[in-house]
């Protein structure tokens, strides 16, 4: 049994990685650790991997705290600059043992991080690709971050494949054709009712390749949390690890 | 059987329709007309509906020269104002039979009529709604005129259900919310290997309902020409008529 | 303001019935009435309409008592067959209040209600015809009701239409070509993360209408407990009504 | 310039391989042969790749002739059997020029090859696995030869992935749930308008991934022909070659 301390245990994120722990059959709750709790109560005598999932104004500091404790981490918790990242590597070189572990990912719905790394392999074969991502009406920003980096990746593939620019014969238009990025277009549609999905659409003369990821709740990066979990225990990813494609054989 | 003439018999859409009337098991061809060709050898002895798919500069003196004939006529081509269609309407008062019929259609595709006419329909019931259309990357305009159509059929029936604006909590954008058409979204693709596709997304909490037509080629039109001749031929449209809605029962 | 009185309001349904009320803006909550208490302290004086989402076994008498006591009535309960239908109406015949109503709805998702009646209207303008429903694991029949209900009402406007059998040249097939209800193929799958999905694909020489209705969760059925919740209070339906589409003006 | 022979050139296929090699900027037309013509013609001298598209009882002594001609075969031709292929290696082994290629493809649409290969990638990390197949009702066979392939694919994934038996509380069905290859339900879908469509759906709670290839016509094969071509033209694939994914860098 993997021994899974959870830190922000309350948030909705964390409970929903209490839960998913529960239900796992290798896994056990060690600690459940919250707003006012002291997180060096997790330690590599009781718990084998830490989950934080807090805020950005904490998570730094619980880290810097696990990594004393000799706890491996996967963090879901959002607002890693370099200046941060370089703070938890130095930790880690300092850390009580010497293969430990930490991992940050920006998404842990497999299939969002699927989706994201078979378009960029398949735009090396395709003349035109374009990006819509959907979501719920509440979200700020638009295009998703996620859409943003699906299109630099295709970016980079065609530049590497030597494509030109995409055929397009837009003369007349006011705005339909969404927003470029990195020579990609890439469009947003805000719905009541959905959540967080990305479709893909590659095209050349007389075929298309979709590929759409359909994040509907938050149980979608339970998956990936437990992944991540089970692949810091098996060890062979010390240091610090940012982005679930390392847990991917792909 | 059905006596079905032809004028435009070696334009592009004109073939189609030679083929399609070859096809079906209820109609002949009773003449072919093309360019340097006298429509007047069409007349109501030889001839129970023409149909007239050439181009804008000569369709309107091709079906005042129909009409005078004593044929219905079916008329594919594009680029008709109000000025036009008032000497259509002239033209038919003065026709020798006192129930002739002109069925004028911008869209012969029943797919995208259809879809057109549902998402105006399912509109009054949802609280979100937008628009993507996906069309091949030669196309000159964007978006399409028939999206525009739709988004302003859905607009038309939100107002009318008493809706206010669609929620939508967006504060940074750099153009990947598309264009707004009447209040409505309209996000437009091009994509080498599309035809022409219009999707319509409509969301509720918890519930979404997407009505999508697809296009793949020139065949889409050839149902609805097949259908109109059918119609005017059974009778009962005296008079000009827009748009294949007037045929369908819906 | 509509007094809004829920019958299993501890239930799964009936808890987000209440939220839903307590969300609406032209609702308040009368009564909350679970296991163990008695339906009869809601009447005419304290509520407007009832909704009643409990079990097969207590509905029937739940319905009867809200009759008696004066109440219109919004039932969410499956199970009913003719001979309680017809308690209902005879109930209805007797009651306090002349114009007074009883609601029953098999399917409150409205976007379900307009995929099924879209289909139908459609189906008299395509040759092919099949229906994919999609679910999570756990359904324990396929297809589903509403893909049988779809699939018969698609079958119906074929022979209103005149149409035979659609084209179909399978020669060889294990079994991939789906349950063939009323001459129209059903096609039922089953995947973790889903809810309750249902696809109609319609198509023509060239060209196809899809129509997708997805339910995400219990919250896609709130809008349609509302819509009858005002349509109710509003009047005009006395008697018995059966069916979401009673109240869509299509 | 690639000099391009085309072997089959006034079928279907072979007819659009030779629109596709003149529209080709790198490639030129050296012979063009068809039935009753002699393939001899075509030798190492004035071609560099010969593409062979006709039909199962001629290809075998096409490819051999062309191997002794010293010329590297792209073969489009299907009905390939072990015995057929082993006689293409013993040619190989003894052609004129010592890195000789032949290189035989199923099918040449590259984005059906990648849907195959990023499916089975994919279904690693998911619960749940369903292919639906969709194809012009003209079609014999149901599944389609790729979608058998695909599930199978999908199959030996999860058995190195170390799953079970997918989740399927399916208790009462009529045929609904499709055919079961290798453990993964494939559904067939047969629609007149479309050409030949295949969708993979993968499931984890709260999540889909969902990857489509569209085949809308012919032309979808011939980027991955002209790839073939190139790629031979290039060397590096000396002997026997089958499938497109050997030149695709996944």
């Amino acid at each position: 049994m993997i021994r899974v301390a959870v830190v922000g245990a309350k948030g909705r994120m964390g409970a929903s990685v209490v839960q998913a722990v529960n239900d796992a059959d290798d896994m056990q709750l060690s600690h459940t650790i919250d707003h006012g709790q002291d997180p060096a109560q997790i330690n590599s005598d009781n718990t084998d991997v830490a989950v934080e999932f807090t805020v950005p104004s904490a998570s730094l500091s619980n880290v810097l705290t696990l990594i004393a404790q000799g706890v491996d981490v996967v963090v879901g918790t959002t607002g890693w600059d370099e200046d941060k990242l370089e703070q938890v590597r130095q930790a880690l070189a300092n850390a009580p043992r010497a293969d430990q572990s930490v991992f940050i990912a920006p998404n842990f719905a497999i299939s969002a991080v699927l989706a994201d790394h078979f378009a960029a392999q398949a735009a090396k074969y395709f003349e035109s690709v374009e990006v819509v991502e959907l979501h719920h009406p509440d979200k700020i920003d638009a295009p998703s971050g996620t859409a943003i980096h699906t299109a630099q990746a295709i970016a980079a593939s065609r530049r590497e494949a030597g494509f030109g620019p995409m055929p397009d014969g837009t003369v007349t238009d006011g705005g339909s054709r969404g927003q470029v990025v990195d020579g990609v277009h890439v469009h947003a549609v805000r719905l009541r009712g959905l959540n967080a999905h990305e479709e893909i659409l590659l095209g050349n003369a007389g075929e298309q390749l979709v590929i759409r990821a359909d994040s509907f709740d938050r149980g979608s990066f339970m998956q990936g949390v437990l992944l991540a979990v089970r692949k810091l225990r098996d060890g062979g990813y010390p240091g610090l690890n940012v982005g679930l494609d390392t847990f991917l054989d792909l």
